[in-house]
Protein backbone atom coordinates (compact mmCIF):
# COMPACT_ATOMS: atom_id res chain seq x y z
CA UNK A 1 0.00 0.00 0.00
CA UNK A 2 1.06 3.53 -1.25
CA UNK A 3 0.47 6.05 1.97
CA UNK A 4 0.46 9.48 0.37
CA UNK A 5 0.73 12.79 2.64
CA UNK A 6 0.35 16.31 1.65
CA UNK A 7 0.94 19.50 4.31
CA UNK A 8 0.04 22.66 3.45
CA UNK A 9 0.86 25.88 4.86
CA UNK A 10 -1.88 28.76 3.95
CA UNK A 11 -1.34 31.68 2.78
CA UNK A 12 -4.46 33.62 4.55
CA UNK A 13 -3.45 37.10 6.24
CA UNK A 14 -5.39 35.72 9.69
CA UNK A 15 -5.98 32.48 11.48
CA UNK A 16 -9.44 33.28 10.68
CA UNK A 17 -8.99 33.23 6.93
CA UNK A 18 -6.81 30.09 7.18
CA UNK A 19 -9.42 28.59 9.32
CA UNK A 20 -11.84 29.27 5.92
CA UNK A 21 -9.16 27.81 3.19
CA UNK A 22 -8.79 24.96 5.47
CA UNK A 23 -12.34 24.23 5.39
CA UNK A 24 -12.48 24.98 1.43
CA UNK A 25 -9.86 22.54 1.23
CA UNK A 26 -11.20 19.80 3.54
CA UNK A 27 -14.48 20.02 1.67
CA UNK A 28 -12.67 19.58 -1.84
CA UNK A 29 -10.59 16.88 -1.01
CA UNK A 30 -13.35 15.05 0.97
CA UNK A 31 -15.24 15.00 -2.30
CA UNK A 32 -12.59 13.16 -3.90
CA UNK A 33 -13.25 9.32 -3.06
CA UNK A 34 -16.60 9.57 -4.09
CA UNK A 35 -15.59 9.92 -7.82
CA UNK A 36 -11.84 8.53 -8.17
CA UNK A 37 -11.77 4.50 -7.21
CA UNK A 38 -8.28 4.20 -6.68
CA UNK A 39 -8.20 6.08 -3.13
CA UNK A 40 -8.47 3.40 -0.55
CA UNK A 41 -9.07 5.94 2.61
CA UNK A 42 -8.53 9.47 2.71
CA UNK A 43 -8.24 12.00 6.06
CA UNK A 44 -7.57 15.53 5.87
CA UNK A 45 -6.61 17.27 9.49
CA UNK A 46 -6.85 20.75 10.26
CA UNK A 47 -3.66 21.90 12.68
CA UNK A 48 -4.72 22.36 16.37
CA UNK A 49 -1.53 23.13 18.36
CA UNK A 50 1.78 24.94 18.16
CA UNK A 51 0.07 27.76 15.52
CA UNK A 52 3.36 29.60 15.74
CA UNK A 53 5.42 26.43 14.10
CA UNK A 54 2.55 24.14 12.29
CA UNK A 55 1.50 24.38 8.72
CA UNK A 56 -2.60 24.55 8.35
CA UNK A 57 -3.72 21.30 7.10
CA UNK A 58 -2.91 18.13 6.05
CA UNK A 59 -4.32 15.19 3.43
CA UNK A 60 -3.50 11.69 4.35
CA UNK A 61 -4.65 9.11 1.64
CA UNK A 62 -4.14 5.47 0.77
CA UNK A 63 -3.72 4.15 -2.79
CA UNK A 64 -3.30 0.23 -3.31
CA UNK A 65 0.22 1.18 -5.75
CA UNK A 66 2.13 4.01 -7.02
CA UNK A 67 0.28 3.38 -10.57
CA UNK A 68 -3.09 4.06 -8.49
CA UNK A 69 -1.71 6.80 -7.05
CA UNK A 70 -0.62 8.12 -10.13
CA UNK A 71 -3.85 7.41 -11.63
CA UNK A 72 -5.65 9.41 -8.72
CA UNK A 73 -2.86 12.02 -9.58
CA UNK A 74 -4.00 12.69 -13.13
CA UNK A 75 -7.92 12.00 -12.63
CA UNK A 76 -9.46 15.13 -14.01
CA UNK A 77 -11.28 15.26 -10.49
CA UNK A 78 -8.13 15.58 -8.75
CA UNK A 79 -6.63 18.29 -11.28
CA UNK A 80 -9.54 19.88 -10.63
CA UNK A 81 -8.84 20.31 -6.93
CA UNK A 82 -5.29 21.58 -7.21
CA UNK A 83 -6.93 24.27 -8.94
CA UNK A 84 -8.70 25.31 -6.10
CA UNK A 85 -6.17 24.57 -3.41
CA UNK A 86 -3.19 25.98 -5.16
CA UNK A 87 -4.20 29.77 -4.97
CA UNK A 88 -4.79 29.54 -1.26
CA UNK A 89 -1.37 27.83 -0.43
CA UNK A 90 2.26 29.26 0.65
CA UNK A 91 3.86 26.08 0.91
CA UNK A 92 3.54 22.37 0.37
CA UNK A 93 5.46 19.14 1.23
CA UNK A 94 4.38 15.68 0.05
CA UNK A 95 5.83 12.42 0.66
CA UNK A 96 4.61 9.51 -0.66
CA UNK A 97 5.80 5.76 1.25
CA UNK A 98 5.27 2.15 1.03
CA UNK A 99 2.70 1.48 4.35
CA UNK B 1 -7.31 11.59 19.06
CA UNK B 2 -4.50 13.05 18.15
CA UNK B 3 -2.12 12.54 14.82
CA UNK B 4 1.18 14.65 14.84
CA UNK B 5 2.76 14.45 10.94
CA UNK B 6 6.08 15.86 10.51
CA UNK B 7 7.63 15.49 7.14
CA UNK B 8 11.43 16.66 6.04
CA UNK B 9 13.22 17.51 3.48
CA UNK B 10 16.90 16.66 4.00
CA UNK B 11 19.92 18.35 3.49
CA UNK B 12 22.02 15.69 1.78
CA UNK B 13 23.85 16.63 -1.47
CA UNK B 14 22.42 13.48 -3.32
CA UNK B 15 20.11 10.90 -3.32
CA UNK B 16 22.15 8.47 -1.70
CA UNK B 17 23.37 10.83 1.15
CA UNK B 18 19.75 11.47 2.11
CA UNK B 19 18.92 7.93 1.68
CA UNK B 20 20.96 7.14 4.83
CA UNK B 21 20.08 10.50 6.50
CA UNK B 22 16.25 8.30 5.97
CA UNK B 23 17.69 5.81 7.56
CA UNK B 24 19.01 6.94 10.22
CA UNK B 25 16.19 9.62 11.20
CA UNK B 26 13.97 6.46 10.95
CA UNK B 27 16.14 4.05 13.19
CA UNK B 28 16.19 7.58 15.84
CA UNK B 29 11.84 7.94 15.70
CA UNK B 30 11.52 4.24 15.97
CA UNK B 31 13.30 3.88 18.81
CA UNK B 32 10.71 6.48 20.54
CA UNK B 33 7.66 4.09 21.23
CA UNK B 34 9.42 1.55 24.03
CA UNK B 35 10.71 4.23 26.03
CA UNK B 36 7.64 7.57 25.69
CA UNK B 37 4.57 5.65 26.65
CA UNK B 38 2.63 8.51 25.15
CA UNK B 39 2.71 7.48 21.32
CA UNK B 40 0.17 4.81 20.83
CA UNK B 41 1.24 4.07 17.29
CA UNK B 42 4.40 5.47 15.29
CA UNK B 43 4.60 4.95 11.86
CA UNK B 44 8.05 6.57 9.71
CA UNK B 45 8.03 6.78 5.93
CA UNK B 46 11.08 7.26 3.04
CA UNK B 47 9.74 8.96 -0.44
CA UNK B 48 9.22 6.65 -2.86
CA UNK B 49 7.70 8.75 -5.81
CA UNK B 50 8.08 12.26 -7.63
CA UNK B 51 11.84 12.62 -6.03
CA UNK B 52 12.13 15.88 -7.87
CA UNK B 53 8.92 17.86 -6.20
CA UNK B 54 8.78 15.26 -2.64
CA UNK B 55 10.47 15.49 0.74
CA UNK B 56 12.16 12.72 1.93
CA UNK B 57 10.98 11.36 4.87
CA UNK B 58 7.25 11.61 7.40
CA UNK B 59 6.78 10.89 10.69
CA UNK B 60 3.43 9.36 11.60
CA UNK B 61 2.25 9.15 15.22
CA UNK B 62 -0.60 9.01 17.33
CA UNK B 63 -1.58 10.15 21.02
CA UNK B 64 -4.55 10.48 23.15
CA UNK B 65 -4.64 13.91 23.78
CA UNK B 66 -2.39 17.39 22.90
CA UNK B 67 -1.61 16.55 26.59
CA UNK B 68 0.34 13.66 25.82
CA UNK B 69 1.49 14.86 22.47
CA UNK B 70 3.27 17.82 24.28
CA UNK B 71 4.43 14.88 27.01
CA UNK B 72 5.91 13.86 24.30
CA UNK B 73 7.77 17.29 23.16
CA UNK B 74 9.63 17.62 25.98
CA UNK B 75 10.38 14.07 26.55
CA UNK B 76 14.15 13.90 27.44
CA UNK B 77 14.28 11.25 24.80
CA UNK B 78 12.51 12.96 22.08
CA UNK B 79 14.04 15.88 22.65
CA UNK B 80 17.58 13.83 21.95
CA UNK B 81 15.72 12.23 18.81
CA UNK B 82 15.74 16.22 17.16
CA UNK B 83 19.25 16.85 18.39
CA UNK B 84 20.39 13.76 15.79
CA UNK B 85 17.44 14.78 13.16
CA UNK B 86 17.94 18.86 13.14
CA UNK B 87 21.49 18.76 11.43
CA UNK B 88 19.93 16.38 8.74
CA UNK B 89 17.20 18.67 7.89
CA UNK B 90 16.74 21.42 5.12
CA UNK B 91 13.19 21.74 5.23
CA UNK B 92 10.12 20.78 7.83
CA UNK B 93 6.49 21.26 8.10
CA UNK B 94 4.19 19.62 11.19
CA UNK B 95 0.45 19.24 11.07
CA UNK B 96 -1.31 18.29 14.62
CA UNK B 97 -5.12 17.29 13.99
CA UNK B 98 -7.74 15.33 15.54
CA UNK B 99 -8.48 12.36 13.98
Amino acid sequence: MIRHIVSWKLNGADAAARAEQAATISATLAALPAVIPQILSLQVGTNVAYPENNWDVVLVADYESLEDLEAYQVHPDHVAATHVIRPLVELRSAVDFEA
